[in-house]
């Protein structure tokens, strides 16, 4: 049972209002995000929600029947539309997310954040502290270069994700990051999503290398459940035994979280299949399949680049994709 | 290496060859085709093709990289274009196949054969002889049932796609089929495959339930190398952890086996998902990821199909998907 | 519900509980087997079992909760015995078959037959038609091959099982079989099993590919419900996501299996890692796990074998692991 | 490359050593574990390892040929025996930890620990912070509980491991932990590994959910490549297809891991099958595999645990168990 509170409701109303979901002995914890404030209630019992819904504190109440709650189709049945300052990830309209796998240099920022306000691309991806199977693999910029990141693309109006590891990096990370990325390996870190609900920017969840889809929608209640209803997911292909490509990009994934969740559902085609010749088609195909948009690896030099080269497409190949993306979405036959 | 034989070349000449390849240490399987003569050859070592392609029996040779021979792209380029009768799969617009997972009457029949014929679809399919986990399930109309499928869909001019189990069911099936159907659970029956490469019908090969691409590629090499080289590939979704659905569609699989084949590649959306209202979606993000055509279970009353009714969409459902499919077609997008 | 029928019910009395079956809406099918008679019965409401267990044709009638039915443990509790010829499977004491992937030349069968009968194995494996993935690999000495496997074997007293592909074969085969193995490839092979279930000799199955162990039990099922209940249950490795051996060894399926049926299990060590070193570790681990027993791929050169040499062991090697087995047999630990 | 370099080195004779390294132009890594010091040389060509080893700063150098370095058995091919303490994992006798998936309450902890003293278990196991999939779920004691786990243990002489899940609990724990444990959720937390990097308390990884055997050990590298190099290693199940069970225990992975890396390797076999009547008999399998040990959910009433009740086993069932594993140690058949 999800409890939509009223903004300006008293202390005592919503004291009222607990007080009786106690007399029901219903557990519940209050979640306020920075949108709005609820009860989740977990029922064990058969309840008339009219009554509950009849309390001067309670907006709305729904009912919400599977074990997700607050992420849940079930009380809110239109998709939100997350906001990244000015821009909406998940109106309708596919959102596009491109950069390096991780970013190498200042003039390399600069090059593609240049090129993606061309192309009309709002945010960029780009890797600052990037988690590496091997301690002895090239491990990011850190710090100091996403400060060049995001003051490269602030100055071009681009918005910035990039993956955070670990909760003690999101103060220092906070003033330069427009959407905290979570990757795949910390799907199920769960102090880290705690920590992120407690942040007000928009947060991307990967699925888990072999994560379900009721995990990543678990992780997504972490941190909707902390404070921040920002929340963006994002399928980027599971582990499964064929290793003619990299993972396997899971696109019943898409219309199934978009039925079970009003969160938006991004698609990485890139890592999803790791082969750089066939992103543009998988990249189609996730939208195809209904994703609120993509986020593609992109380099300048795709055959020099430090970390996943084999799957990033040049600009000009982005260029061609970009081209039927927008002729897809002005079509409107998705 | 493939060497294409010519049409008319003299038994010494082909005698030559041979004795040249035998001199040259190479192990060669000769293959006669409805379409063409081959001469497989295993190379061990190097070797100038020039000498070969010299030669007055020789077509043409071509050297083959990786491990699957007649199937593979390194000798033929284009892709295979597959004539059902008068019909081309494969040929650069997409073909769309539909019908009951099992053909249960002939009223069944005979409606869903006029709606295809009114919708434009020109192949119907549907189970005469359905393998069935379970021994105590409904196991299909048998033969009689095929019999009554094929005459009713040859009256309207529909092409009828079945599943074979067994080799000895073929010279029982040969009149009443188009298109043989080798289901995922027998994808590697290499019995079956081989007694169907002696057949001049086309042959459509489900992945098997946990198949690889590779190995899909080896069953058609089966097909081919006995002497059909009307091959289709079916992707129809995969065992994964995932349990959120039926099967886990894997379109990667499509680009890949269109890069590594000549083949065409069709998707099985109804299987790939196994749940009704996703089944328009995948079959769209199909196409989109490069396929030449679907295989949509429908039913005219789904909740009442004997099989798989879950996973069928009905004929409304099914139209809407149509009309959308044809759109794209004619934009030609993908 | 299975109901075992007494051996000597006269026509009239087995009539008579057909008709009261049809009385209470209750489906069923007779199984005659080369041990007994039984009527399966499926259940779809609330029946008391003891009306039916005082007919004259009953000797006695058990509840069936799963969906699996003669196989199932829930009218069996004590396993069943498998009898091959004079020796039992399942008897409680691990039973050990041995021998090469396939049979190679007479040389080679009069060897290693000729050594099992020193170490005491009363079975010998060895492929004479091999389900190989490629076309162009080496597929066994065929019919004579096996003839002549059979011929050796018998002359030294050791049992013979070796893998039919399909029903076609079984006539021929006949004679010079003990054990039918049904391969991995061929778990789902109904039309086989059911062919199998007409012949009075055991049958093998192994465990699909990526089968699931419901799947396993279904396709004892098919064999046991066309009359034939010798049937040994095969655990050979799964297909899974690792690629440092070449199967998952499930060894988690060895107390499952034996839990929701009665049939005796074995486990295929050789298959279930794929690496010869490592065979014996995975043997002790099977019949830790609760395994009746061992099939295990020996070679008396391991490096020449023409098929699976690197998952062989060498003879010496077998007998250092057959002596564990026997060790551990008379500790009577697991 | 592994350099081990003297214990009583000078500055000068490090330093030519380094710039001796320089010169071949050879990456190389300094480690300082509590044990030793190395240096870990990443060699892109050939080199004549002798020159290095007759440098005054060396004790030994090794090539190593995989991809993991430190953990590799390459350099090192007797497994390490790790202390906790005045004990020894990994010196050939099986060791064994039991004790409930959460500790509940000082009864609880106090009536646990006096049973392992009683049979022996020197290291009691327990979650004070528990990962789990729902934020509504049972999240543990906490610290406060971690102390009372601690005290009662260190009263009774039983060592302590516990999951520690974030970089910024190590300090906080510390005092109270004698083996941190790395659950499967985090096992590619690489902030978290190098953090356990820097203490000197012994560290159990878990295998990740989806995680590969080459990923675990290099999970393990990040450990030891940051100073420590008490690690142990622990299969507990891989997620697969099969929903018979919790968990695929993956047994293959004991003899891989052995043969892969000096490190010791135990094995979970509560979460490996999580059914409770079948962890004795996959324990047993494990051993038998050759794992170093075992770590075993129990709890003095399953059906009542605040979590993983279902596989934990009766107090009088892991007697039995350890019973089992003393008479199988005495009589060294594995």
């Amino acid at each position: 049972m999800i409890i939509q509170l009223k903004e300006n409701r008293t202390k005592d109303a919503q004291k009222e209002l607990e007080s009786t979901l106690e007399q029901f002995d219903i557990q519940f914890y209050p979640v306020n995000t920075q949108l709005k404030s609820y009860l989740v209630g977990l029922l064990k019992k058969e309840l008339d929600l009219r009554h509950i819904g009849a309390m001067e504190a309670v907006e709305d109440v729904h009912r919400v029947f599977g074990k997700h709650k607050l992420v849940s189709a079930d009380w809110k049945r239109t998709g939100s539309s997350i906001a990244v300052n000015d821009l909406e990830i998940g109106n309708g309209k596919a959102i596009m997310m491109a950069g390096p796998c991780s970013i190498e240099s200042e003039e390399q920022v600069d090059l593609i954040a240049s090129y993606l306000k061309e192309q009309g691309i709002p945010i960029m991806r780009g890797g600052a502290f990037k988690p590496r199977t091997s301690p002895y693999s090239f491990r990011g910029l850190g710090l100091e270069g996403l400060k060049m990141f995001h003051s490269i693309c602030k100055s071009k109006g681009i918005k910035v994700i990039t993956e955070v590891m670990e909760s003690s990096q999101i103060e220092h990370m906070y003033p330069y990051v427009d959407i905290f990325q979570v990757g795949a390996r910390n799907s199920q870190n769960f102090n880290l999503l705690e920590a992120l609900g407690k942040v007000d920017k928009p947060v991307l969840i990967k699925r888990g290398i072999s994560g379900s889809i009721d995990e990543l929608l678990y992780s997504a209640e972490y941190v909707f459940h902390k404070g921040n209803e920002r929340i963006i997911l994002c399928e980027r292909g599971i582990r499964s035994f064929e290793s003619a490509y990299r993972n396997t990009l899971d696109l019943n994934a898409v219309p199934i979280l978009k039925e079970k969740s009003h969160l938006p559902v991004i698609v990485d085609p890139s890592h999803g299949i790791g082969i750089r010749k066939h992103v543009p088609k998988m990249s189609l195909a996730g939208l195809a399949a209904g994703a609120d948009g993509l986020i593609v690896e992109i380099h300048e030099e795709p055959e020099r680049a430090f970390t996943d080269g084999q799957q990033s497409l040049s600009l000009n190949e982005f260029s061609l994709l970009n081209q039927k993306v927008q002729q897809i979405q002005d079509l409107n036959l998705f």
